[in-house]
């Protein structure tokens, strides 16, 4: 993240500390995040991460976040008082203070962060490495994008230390889930494909502009159907879509995103 | 927490702001905690703390915290400086400050947080109800006290909401895994059963002390065990151990603990 961030109202430099010491945000992971790919000042797909996020909360017991139009308004200046223009803004809404223990206090009050940083270029292609980490459909955690990401930590950590880019995981019944911070899909006889939300997945604002856009299959698959697939590639907000090219080492379909998925981010 | 907190070498007011903006304990859950019961000043069972701590910072690839001898000053002066004599402690282990994203900078700049809560009686006895979040043994989060504890508070949420005092989950095999903040153990036959490591299992210091102390059968039991059980308890650091007298409104055994285990915290 670069210099300067928006806490609660505030500007602050990043090296700043801000969180209060009782914020349950980091005493046990109770909040949400989002990340934002800006173009010249503007969210990309901001009306996806705000209705992701308004859900969430809703699921969650926290409250709603501001309108989409105040958190554009937001960015825009963060990414103005950062002197970029393309940027990757990291929203994060934590339940704010609480007391000892797991329940929330009567009254939340909420805290709102906003950070930024360059925009890098998205990698070519991605090598994935099966990791051992397996998401529970019946985690919270698992489907919602909360601030408890320690298995996705790890998954990618365990991928990094056998030479791949990122993790795939799959659910605890053994299907295909998706990647530590992306959604998978692949292509088969033509045909589209990626795992259902009930596998233990974090439904991703770019998967779900694929899902509204074309024919897409959702399901349950197995870890095999990767292995026979024509092309398989990996989608999060930050890098749009990428092929991934390597499973364990092993080559995967032709390592080229199709033209339709190609022409959703051209 | 009451008034004063140690983090990072200072004693700073609990109201303060004290956690850097780009704390991953925050951002990402990527941290450790262990809940402290101090009676006049020093630490209860301290030795199997600082093990847990160790060997799961060491499986998360966190530096290590410091030793135990150094935890115990801390927490008796932190202690002394809150003005109280017996206290449940906070101790906070985060990764520290990191740039954007899962993985962590190449050197990590741990922080330490110690904070301060009078101890509370613990309750007679605790209703549970069933959650519908299910433990993935194959989750790090799961098994580790790690800041990523968003499905043990949407757990207790809806454990609430059901007019229950915590929650019990079932591992996604369905087999019982724990309290969404203490152990299980139940009698049948006079004998003591405990849930293997293997079910999810977050292993608690009480956990460790029982079982290290008596005959205790662990391994994979479905939820029915329970109905049949003679009595049912659960345990942790803050309360020692309390006897379970209902699951889901339906009462359970004798709602009493055990002569043995009573005499565990005598």
């Amino acid at each position: 993240m670069t210099g300067i961030a928006f806490k609660d109202g505030d500007w602050l430099e990043t090296g700043q500390t801000g969180w209060a010491l009782a914020d349950r945000g980091v005493l046990l992971g109770d909040g949400l995040f989002e990340t934002l790919h800006v173009i010249r000042g503007k969210v990309v797909r901001l009306d996806r991460h705000m209705a992701r996020l308004t859900r969430s909360a809703a699921e969650l017991g926290l409250p709603g976040p501001r309108d989409g139009d105040s958190i554009a308004e937001l960015v825009a200046e963060l990414v103005a008082r950062n002197a970029l223009k393309d940027a990757i803004v990291r929203l994060t809404l934590t339940a704010g203070p609480g007391l000892r223990g797991l329940e929330r206090p009567e009254e939340l009050v909420p805290s709102l962060t906003l950070t930024a940083a360059p925009r890098l270029a998205p990698p070519a292609s991605i090598r994935l490495a099966l990791s051992e980490v397996r998401r529970s459909p019946a985690s919270l955690a698992a489907r919602h994008k909360t601030l408890s990401y320690m298995d996705n930590i790890q998954a990618r950590r365990q991928a990094r230390g056998q030479g791949a880019d990122m993790a795939l995981l799959l659910d605890t019944r053994g299907n295909v889930s998706g990647c530590d911070c992306a959604n998978v899909f692949w292509l088969i006889g033509g045909e589209v494909y990626t795992p259902a939300t009930a596998c233990g997945v974090l439904a991703g604002t770019v998967r779900a502009e694929i899902v509204d856009s074309m024919p897409v299959e959702t399901g349950a698959f197995g870890l095999d159907v990767l292995e026979g697939a024509e092309a398989v590639f990996v989608t999060n907000a930050a890098f749009g879509a990428v092929p991934v090219t390597e499973l364990d080492g092993r080559p995967l379909g032709s390592g080229e995103l199709p033209a339709r998925i190609r022409a959703l981010f051209a």
